[in-house]
């Protein structure tokens, strides 16, 4: 899965995944009025809203990008029912042949990671028959639990040849609060040896992992490493020079084309950028208000376009 | 519902969390030929199972207990299916009046963790409808992402009365590979300070969160310590007086009665043990094989009530 995400990003040539993370204050008035004329302001009438947004937006940008990454969290408010519009955006997606990273940030221990990792990329034991429950084909992990958490994710990607995004370094403002954090260096070969913040020694952990799980050029594992640290980028970039990067926080968080220059390899992929609301509620900025909340997908495809023109450019000056 | 919790264990004297983790491995083929009668070996007929596995198991125990602890992954394994076992376990729980406390584990930032929160503890808006989805009276939250990462749980837990756990110290054995890192101080007063870990940072946190959203001896923010750890348990004991500890790591995991006296304070309360397949696969242990399969949830019942007396003695020796 990471070979056809990097043939995908050739293809298209836009390192780039639209967020489908839709709340109800994106979804158009028109689109809810309808929703809820057949299901009420009931959650089912919340989950066809926002499956009706979602689905217009792919209709009209998924032939200029390789993945989308839909949130799960913006779904599991909506409880059962935003999980089946959940589950209706993945299988679309997929059928659209879009890449689909879940980010689920899950993370536990022991059988219960290995639960998150068969329900969302594997297959589940039911008697003697295989199932599927999610069946993305990447998800986003959560480390605060170690290896015990990770490594049943690592299991099922090798038999699946899917792939996960590890948390690494995120785009949040208060992400420093542990993340940063310097931590003592073991003493080895009698040196003091240097403190280095905590996100470095999970980037390495990440580079470990990923090199028992190698693609052609890349690692099924990746990590996650926010467009709004892009110094931060550069050196974890270095220390796991074969992970895929995904990164979140570009547009509307704050991140720039030429922040994120430093997350790519030399080679202009190893990096692929996020961008959620910038695209999916373009219509509802001033740059784009003209088309309207009738084209609000029209809009989504100029802010696309406009993205990936931004992020060629700034790879082009770096060159 | 803080105060609700302390007053549910005072009255049954079991400072005991039961947690429903089913895996198909657990459920008795009695019930598992049944359901894949009636569903074929289906996610659905999965989840059919694990429903009529815990709703026997529910009703042979809740008088015993104040609270049971369903852990999401094991349902969202089965995808949708699974995810509407988990929300007819929660349901059926609250009309046994036991406290469910959501194994969830969910962290992620600012929107996407107020959805969860939304999701999870309070209600969403649909229209001008408010509407609940999973609609559980705890949940466990992942610190890994900083303060705005929790906040958002900790503003529905004000509006709605309930509570979080936040992952401290986890049980399992490779929590230490970032929990347990020493970090160095700040140089506090112009002095060197002292290097600590990270867990105890996390610690202090929970404290502070918790000095905010107080209930009557105890806060609404708990933490999540594993009985694994009983020494670190005793600090952070300390660190926390306020916060009520969720411990897992009892039985199946390791830990022992006399284990988990540090996680109570003086008053005897503080703490709340979690088992879950030592209680709910009790029949498959040698100790009570006598009770076989068909009356797997006479076993359970026989396994909590020795827990109880497990830790009760360990209390009254401490005393």
């Amino acid at each position: 899965m990471i070979n056809k995400l990097v043939n995908k990003i050739r293809k298209t040539g836009a390192p780039i995944v639209v967020g489908l993370d839709p709340t109800m204050k994106f979804v158009p008035e028109h689109i809810q009025k309808k929703a809820f004329a057949e299901y009420g302001e009931t959650l089912k009438g919340a989950a066809e809203a926002i499956w009706q947004y979602n689905k217009a937006i792919i209709d009209n940008i998924y032939d200029l990008i390789p993945a989308v990454k839909p949130q799960i969290a913006m779904y599991e408010q909506f409880g059962i029912e935003g999980l089946i519009a959940f589950q209706k955006t993945v299988e679309y997606c997929k059928q659209k042949e879009l890449i689909v990273i879940g980010d689920i940030k899950r993370g536990d221990i022991g059988s219960t990671s290995e639960a998150y990792a068969v329900g969302h990329l594997g297959q589940v034991k039911v008697g003697n028959t295989m199932c599927r429950g999610f069946d993305e084909d990447f998800v986003t992990v959560n480390p605060y639990l170690g290896s015990d958490g990770v490594k049943p994710f690592i299991k099922v990607c090798s038999e699946e040849k899917k792939g996960i995004f590890v948390l690494v370094k995120t785009s949040n403002p208060s992400s420093g609060e542990l993340q940063d954090r310097l931590v003592r260096a073991k003493a080895e070969c009698g040196g003091a040896g240097v403190d280095r913040p905590l996100y470095e020694l999970v980037g390495e952990q990440v580079a470990a992992w990923g090199a028992e799980c190698m693609g052609e050029s890349y690692s099924y594992i990746g990590a996650v490493v926010g467009a709004t640290y892009p110094e931060q980028g550069k050196i974890l970039r270095e220390i796991m020079p074969k992970a895929f990067i995904l990164v979140p926080g570009y547009g509307a968080q704050g991140g720039k084309g030429a922040d994120l220059i430093h997350f790519f390899n030399k080679d202009g992929l190893g990096a692929i950028v996020n961008s959620s609301r910038g695209i999916i509620a373009a219509y509802q900025q001033e740059q784009y208000a003209e088309y309207g909340a009738e084209n609000f997908a029209d809009a989504s495809r100029a802010a696309v376009l406009a993205m990936k023109e931004d992020i060629a450019q700034a790879l082009a000056e770096r060159a």
